[in-house]
């Protein structure tokens, strides 16, 4: 019967125990061998007489019977005596590295392309724990809220944005896509009765740009909900999900996030956050570029720098490097974003929003135009004709409430939360330009 | 404020509610109107006296204001007397089918054409409930297991079972396929120490067959677990699962399982489900096909038929519809599946197993080879180079603990818990041969 290392450390057991895990360090000392043992609860220290030792090599899988016994040397203040010891799978020796090293030292593309290796590091697994939290507590928050979760096609006739950024599939006789959003089925959900859902599926977009914030395969955290007034009621509703998932990862991975240096925001402080209206963002934006090292001139858009400014700002004035810029201009944002009149008379503006964290745009999203004619008015200014829309069509003609939703890019709000220096880190196989393997 | 249909039917508002939602019946009684509204909650009755009788169609969205009262001929014995109703969304009267209607009168093809609308029938969207329940369920079982919920994905450099039944996306300059499973990467996960994982994802299969029991995309429940001695221990382990899911659904969704005339199975008789191995299981379903109507003749391979019988053969010895099946030949399993040798010295069975659910496979699993010298001995009788597996390569070279695991597909077990006659009803948007839209 197999123990974990944690329920020894925890004094759980007085008698011979099993182990079984992974050979982490051997250190042989006047005719002992040490050896640390790996598994998934964390690291033990077995003590072996020079009579019981077999030939070990770094990674091998083993498994230990022996007797608990205090040791303040040792890692939890506990070791195990072995008494007999058996080779499971043996490592080869020429590891492509050492799992139990500094990976600081190991470059971004190595430790993508031995996946199998570097996640054995504790730290870059603790990356994956981390967002395994982020996605349970994004789920839990959203059921508590009476949202139901869905799974839609990734198969998909076209693009909901257009043609373009589009991964093409060979489907039997004839081309699709794959999804770049569940945008138009999530809608189709709320318009089905189901009024609040999320989703959590893989989302594509054919970009060519390989930069430390893209992946071209990444998990959505998708939310859609009906009978909204406007884009301040997913605002709010976004920062209930954040506040639970921050509160969730400090109390599951608390090491983990120390593994990183890090430290996850208060969650009390996440409805301190600012909404600020696009056009204050830039201001905000270009005053504070002013401000930093070396001037800058005026910010034209709420580019990656923009949102670096923003969050610097959010955290001095705010306390907190989380801010939310709504009103985004009409000519940015697609032509399903339900329009808002700024006072000009011309609806230049729209209910929508971005969610910028510590730098990072890791969420857009705002309210739909729901209404059938006003959807209809508004297709040719986007050189749209009502054809090409007919599964829209079908779903504003026919009874549809206000609604509107937002995505989170799991991988961003993962490397946010660890203050990795690449998105790809947060990602298990990540997939751009080139690599799609392993 | 906005007020659900069910807080109203609860009584739990005394003074003036508003309420939104779809106009889901209307019917004139000697000039009043009644309207029954229907929200995610469930429906309401409204009574309008002639007065503020707006022009309404059948699926309209609407918002209402007026003071609940007792009315025992109302449904749920409550009615909201409207004192201000307005239109949301004006439904055009050319609705495809009466969302209120006997859907069984609606053929698949008109249902899934039409999901916007064939969804707002509760019944229909019933489904789609117990299936947000059993992935609920599913991950929170695991979860209790110590098992990390992994993205991995989906599109991969080939195939794991061999070139066949792959999907091809263009991917930049070159193709790469959709994955069938994550398989591979779900025993990679295993072996980074994570030890027990578990994925919620799509799948794909380029299977030309057009079956109430295929799909070509669907979400698989996916499982990989270490430090296993045999599928006896996956088999338990999907007992408790199944069990969990059982459980939460009957918890949670018993009037949609009743509003489609099933029921589900207890779950304290999960654990009493027997586990046959092949051959005897042969012999069960030809003796089962000779009781039939009609005798039948023998049986010579675990196919769509025997799959009925022997899921009948368990109702009736063991009280529920449930059978595991394992020690499937060597030839019927692929070439990473863990040899079992019955006694005749060829290691001609495995240690794999799949599971039967009121007639149906709804399961494939088994204990993985994980040492690599018996790996790559394997390879060549099934006609692969180790040049082609340099993943797998890695993957067990380097120290691999004995693992194994299994994938439910969510659509079958939705489709069995409720009695659906095609697995396509189970999907939100399904994908066949024909099938990409909506």
């Amino acid at each position: 019967m197999r123990t974990l290392a944690k329920d020894i450390l925890e004094g759980k057991l007085t008698g011979e125990a099993e182990v079984s895990g992974w050979v982490h360090r051997i250190r042989e000392l006047g005719g002992i061998t040490f050896v640390i043992l790996r598994d998934r609860s964390g690291v033990l220290q077995l003590v072996l007489q020079d009579t019981e030792k077999p030939s070990l090599t770094l990674e091998s899988v083993i498994r230990a019977r022996g007797i608990p016994a205090l040791n303040e040397k040792a890692p939890g203040g506990t070791e195990l005596r072995v008494t007999s010891l058996e080779i499971i799978s043996r490592a080869a020796p020429d590891l492509p590295y050492q799992v139990n090293g500094d990976l600081a030292k190991i470059g971004l593309e190595s430790i993508l392309d031995n996946r199998t290796l570097s996640l054995r590091n504790p730290k870059i697994r603790s990356i994956f724990k981390v967002q395994a939290t982020i996605i349970e507590a994004f789920a839990a928050y959203l059921r508590g809220q009476d949202f139901t979760e869905i799974k839609t096609s990734k198969l998909v006739a076209g693009g909901t944005e257009g043609g373009t950024e589009l991964f093409e599939v060979e489907y039997f006789d004839r081309k699709v896509c794959l999804a770049q959003s569940p945008q138009y089925y999530k809608e189709t959900m709320v318009a089905s009765g189901l009024e609040r859902v999320f989703e959590i599926a893989p989302a594509y977009r054919a970009e060519k740009h390989d930069t430390p914030r893209h992946l071209n395969e990444y998990v959505s955290l998708d939310v859609e909900m009906g009978f909204i007034e406007s884009e301040k009621d997913l605002i709010e509703l976004e920062k209930g999900v954040l506040s639970n998932v921050f509160e969730e990862v400090i109390r599951k991975n608390s090491n983990d996030v120390a593994a990183w240096n890090s430290t996850v925001p208060d969650p009390a402080l996440v409805s301190k956050a600012p909404t600020v209206p696009y056009d204050e963002a830039m201001k905000i934006a270009t005053s504070e570029a002013a401000k930093s090292k070396g001037g800058g001139g005026k910010i034209f858009d709420i580019n990656p720098e923009a949102e670096r400014f923003l969050c610097t700002w959010a955290g001095r004035e705010h306390g907190i490097e989380l801010i939310f810029v709504n009103q985004f201009p009409r000519r940015h944002r697609p032509f399903y974003t339900y329009p808002l009149d700024l006072g000009d008379g011309k609806a230049s503006s729209t209910m929508s929003f971005d969610c910028l964290f510590r730098g990072l745009e890791i969420t857009t999203g705002g309210k739909r135009q729901h209404d059938y004619n006003a959807f209809l008015e508004v297709l040719p200014r986007f050189g749209l004709k009502p054809e090409d829309m007919e599964n829209y069509i079908t779903l504003l003609k026919y009874g549809c409430p206000p609604h509107g939703g937002f995505a989170i890019g799991c991988e961003r709000l993962t490397q946010k939360i660890l203050g990795l220096a690449n998105v790809k880190e947060a990602s298990l196989f990540p997939r751009d330009r080139k690599r799609v393997l392993p």
